[in-house]
C-alpha cells in the first residue's frame, strides 16, 4: 500500500425536477478541503446511463484509484445509507438527463448478477452512528444511474482491482428540496448539507480502516 | 396591543426511554438569546398529566401571556410540524413519567371536544417553508400530555383569553436519537438541533405577524 | 328506545381520479341485505363540498336517525379506520367532482372548532380487531369532504340529537386500485371488498352495543 | 421439456412471535387442489439457517426441479413482493427457530456474491396487477431465511440446472396477525389468505409463460 491512499469521491448532477443534488453540493464542500492521511479527486457525473459509466471507464484507464466512493440523492431515504450491492440491471420508468428510458437491460453483459462492497460496511455503520450521524446499510441502490455506477465501480473492482474498493453512499434530501415540496412535504425526511458533509468526510478520513 | 408581545414557551423533558428531549434542548437555547421585539419567558414541563397543567395552571394564575408556544418531541415525524388542533382527551398505552396511564379521560370536563389554534397556521407553514425549514401542519397532536398541554392552553385561551393565543409545534428526533437505534433506524427522519431552534427563532421572531 | 335502531349508511362517488370508490361498492352489497336487529337506510353521496351536507341536511329534516354511519375511502390507510374526531374546516389542494377547491373555510359558521363521536369507539376498534378484522383508530379524517360530511352530522348531534350517534369509517384502497398504480404500488396497503364489507356489517349489526 | 412441468412449492414454519405463517396456509390449501398442467411438490421449512437449505439440498439431490416458488412473509410489506435477487448472505439481530443468530456470514462459500432469477418477472407482475391482485417486484428479500433459501436455489440453478428456475415470493401479515397487534397496528398493511393463496395459484398455472 501506497503512503497515503488516493480516493475518489463522485457526486451527480440534479435530475428529477429538483433543482440541486445534494451529492454536488458535498463534492463542492469537499474541493475546498486539504485532507492528511489520503489524496482525492472528485467528479461529478452526469445522471445519464451513457456518459456515466463512459467518464468513470475513462478516469479508470488512466488512474489508479484505491477507492471509489460514490454519492448519489435517495430522495424519501430518512438516514446516510450505504450501499451494500449492486446489481447488473437498468430498469428505470423516470428518463435520465438525456432522455433515456431503459427496461430491463444489463449495464455489463458478461458482468456477474450483482457485486457486494468489500469495504466493512457494518462497522463503518456503527462508526458514524457513534459519532451520532444517522446511518443505516442499505441492500438495494435501485436500478437506475446511481446503481449503474455502483455496479461498474465494483465489476472493474472484481476484474481489474480499479478501483480496489467502491462503497456507494445514498443522502437523504436537503431541507430546502422538502420545504419547496410543501404542503406535500409531511412524511419527507432531510438531512442539511453540514450533517451530509460531516458523514462524507468522516468516511474519507476513516476509510483506511474499512478496508 | 402593548409595545412588546409577551411570549411563553415551554418544552418537556425527556420520556419514553429518550436520553434527551430537543425539546428542552430548544429551551435551553432560547434563554440564552435576546429578543427585541418580544418579552419571553420558558418553562421546561415533566412529563406528566398531572404536574404539566398545574404548572401552566399556576402560571397563568399569575402573568398574562400573549402567545403561549408549546414544544414537544414527536419521533418518527419528518418534519417540523405545526399542530392546528387539541382535543379533550388524554389516553395512551405508554405511561407518563409518573407511572400514569390513563384511558379515556377528559382533560377538562366541561371543555369542548376540541380546540383549533388561532395563530394563522398556513401563512405561517409556508413562511418557515420558504426560509428553507421543512415545515408541515398537523391535525392530530396525539392523546398524551403534548396534546394535554396544548388542550389546556387552547381552553383558557378560549374561556379566559390568558394566553391571547397558543400554537403547537412538535420537532423530529435529533440525530443522535436515530443514531442510537442503529441498526433499527432506517425509517426514522431526524433534524439537527440547529435547524430545530432556528423554526423557533423564526416562530418567535415573526409571531406578530401570524396572530 | 325503539325496538329496532334506525341507522343511515352514507358512502361516497369515485373521486381523484379513482375508477371505484370502496365505499359505493360497500353501500350496494349493503343494500341486498336484510338486517334484523335495525332499520337501514343507504345514501352514496357526491364529493361535493356544497351538495353532500345539503342532501344530508334534508334527509334529517325528514328522517330521524338513531345512528349515522358514514363510509368513505381512505388511499395509503392499512386498516380500518374509525374516526374519533371532525373539524370545522374545509380545506383541501385537491378540488372536490364540482371543481371546488377551498381554503380554510369553516363548514357551520357558528360550530364549535370540533367534535368526538360518542360512540364508544375504542371498544369498537377492540370488538373488529377480535373478529379478525384489522382496525384502528384514527385522530384526523382530514380537511376534504369526508370530514366536513362527518362534522356535520356531528354537529346537527350536538345540536338537535338527529343523527342521535354518528361513527365515520375510513377504508382503505380495494385491491384493484393498488393494482392498477403498479410499478407505483410498492407502499400501498389494500383490502379486500369483501373484509371491507364484513367490518361494515359488524358495526351495523352490534351497534346497539357500542351507543 | 417434459410434458408437465414440475414445480416445487415451499413456505416456511411461523417465526418471530407471530402465531401463524401465511406462507404455510397457503401451501395447505395448495395440497388439496389438483393442477392440469404442472406437476407440483411442497415441503413446509423450518425457519432455522441449517435445517432448511440442508433439507433442500437432500431434496434436490433426489429431484430434479423445473421450477422452485419459494414462498415467505413479510410482515410490513403490503404487496404480492416477487424477489429479484437473492445476496451470498445470513446477517441479523433476530435470532432463527434453532436460536442461531448470524452476522455477516456467507451462504455459499464459493458462490457469487449474488444471483437474479431468471424468471420474466416484469410481465410476471403485470399479468398479477392485470388479474387485480396487487404485486410488486422487490429488490431484496432480507438476510435472514428467505433471503438463504432463495440464494440456495439460485446458486444450485446455476451450477447444476436443479431447479432450472427459481422464484421467491413474499407475502403480506395476514388481517388477523395485524388484527392482534393492536392498537399498535395503524400502519401495518396485510392481505387475506384468499388473495394470497389466489396470487400463488396464477403464479403456479402459468408460469409456463414466464420462463
Amino acid at each position: 500500500m501506497k503512503d497515503k491512499l488516493f480516493v475518489l469521491i463522485t457526486g451527480f448532477e440534479k435530475f428529477g425536477g429538483e433543482k440541486i443534488n445534494p451529492s454536488e453540493n458535498i463534492i463542492k464542500k469537499i474541493r475546498k478541503k486539504k485532507f492528511d492521511n489520503v489524496l482525492i479527486d472528485t467528479i461529478v457525473l452526469p445522471v445519464s446511463y451513457e456518459k456515466s459509466i463512459k467518464i468513470l471507464e475513462e478516469y479508470y484507464s488512466k488512474n489508479q484509484v484505491d477507492v471509489a466512493i460514490h454519492l448519489g440523492q435517495a430522495g424519501g431515504r430518512a438516514t446516510i445509507n450505504l450501499e451494500r450491492v449492486a446489481i447488473n440491471l437498468m430498469d428505470s420508468i423516470h428518463p435520465d438527463n438525456d432522455n433515456v428510458t431503459l427496461s430491463d437491460k444489463k449495464i455489463i453483459e458478461d458482468g456477474n448478477d450483482a457485486y457486494m462492497t468489500k469495504i466493512k460496511i457494518k462497522e463503518l455503520a456503527e462508526f458514524l452512528n457513534k459519532k451520532n450521524i444517522p446511518t443505516s446499510i442499505s441492500y438495494t441502490a435501485g436500478q437506475y444511474i446511481c446503481n449503474e455506477v455502483y455496479y461498474f465501480s465494483l465489476y472493474n473492482s472484481e476484474k481489474s482491482s480499479n478501483p480496489k474498493f467502491s462503497l456507494f453512499i445514498h443522502v437523504p434530501f436537503l431541507p430546502q428540496q422538502v420545504s419547496e415540496k410543501y404542503p406535500k412535504n409531511d412524511k419527507l425526511p432531510s438531512m442539511p448539507i453540514q450533517l451530509q458533509f460531516k458523514a462524507v468526510m468522516e468516511v474519507i478520513k476513516n476509510i483506511h480502516k474499512f478496508i
